[in-house]
């Protein structure tokens, strides 16, 4: 049954597409992985958001003094969202750039930039680094995907 | 080059497609209906954020006070902020998984769990149901999507 | 109907596809626009939320203040994550309806009025224009994503 499968796309056997996949699925991992963070710290600063979840910490003022905001909560957040908003357009546009037949090298290029951004962003924003870290970083991830919005639209433009 | 992309054929005819479009569309349509949750709740609560949303209840202090932050209204939030940090790495790995020549079963196993776990999630946090009824429904999306990043890159890796 | 969709061939060479990637593009780089709005409005307003972001002022007190929250700023952030909410949706049942064999003029017709509406849900969030504006703007993209969603559905449905 997978063979079948295969003989219909064969996406996954183009070289650009697999590397789109490789470098999509490891940011998205990557973003998944601020959730974790901010349950880690949700708990090791006993800072909630939800009563419900206090309840283990006893009743009434008991629990009510753990539903808080705590800054190191409340950075990890910061830049989980920061990541929603710079990889959404990576998702839709690094598709649509894999599809619309560039250079290996250059598609690779345009992938481990932004990959590599990504990852430096979230160092500079947790530990926090020192500005302009956080800035550059978040500056060539999005110049990368502003050049691959070009190219998709050099080659598909239809208005 | 882009000749190679040409041998993609009968995408919406292949099942895992087919089920990875329907699952999907289910997902984001939930996700779409927190828009129309935190609507209701900001009206009947008469809680809003823009000023010019509570120039209908009059002027100056009389639709000021409407400029107010309620619990329910918070609540939906947090969920549909929820959903989009979990449903975006789905829709992205979910796509690759789909084209990574999965057997239907297993695919289909992966999609119903995901789903099943996003509909628990929302019901769990806009009832409010005790913990850990919400982070076990979480953990259950967050594990599918894992275990399906996993089949891409084992499938697709390309660095 | 979904035999036509068999003959897909070059994605890119596909004028559905190709006008899906085309409003596609200009939708997300149009979320995009909204970071810089963000970071335009906390450098003149010099309304900071992280510590390092405000050293270059100084140090102490005099760097202190500038961590503040602003009413512009806020309003960027939330046409923002409206965006968020509401491209997501577009992005994925966007890409299934577009493989789901539309007749061109009924796929463009779904494209068009859902990025002229985001376009115009921006300006209605931003200048501000008085409601019903922006809540008009933000119907027509939510409806034209559950009008795709039913042909997707329709189409592909497997449960």
């Amino acid at each position: 049954r997978s063979g079948e499968m295969a003989k219909l796309t064969q996406l996954i056997d183009n070289e650009v597409f697999r590397a789109y996949a490789t470098y999509t699925t490891i940011v998205l991992l990557k973003m998944m992985l601020m959730s974790l963070i901010t349950a880690y710290f949700r708990i090791t600063r006993k800072a909630f958001v939800n009563p419900e979840d206090t309840a283990s910490f006893g009743k009434g003022e008991n629990a009510k003094k753990y539903l808080r905001t705590d800054p190191d909560v409340e950075r990890v957040r910061r830049g989980h969202l920061n990541d929603l908003e710079n990889i959404v357009p990576f998702l839709g546009i690094g598709l649509l750039y894999a599809l619309s037949g560039p250079e290996l090298y250059t598609a690779l290029l345009h992938f481990r930039i932004f990959t590599g951004a990504r990852i430096t962003h979230t160092f500079a924003y947790l530990i926090p680094l020192p500005q302009p870290s956080r800035g550059l970083s978040w500056a060539a991830g999005y110049a990368v995907t502003i050049s691959m919005a070009y190219k998709v639209l050099k080659t598909a433009l239809y208005l």
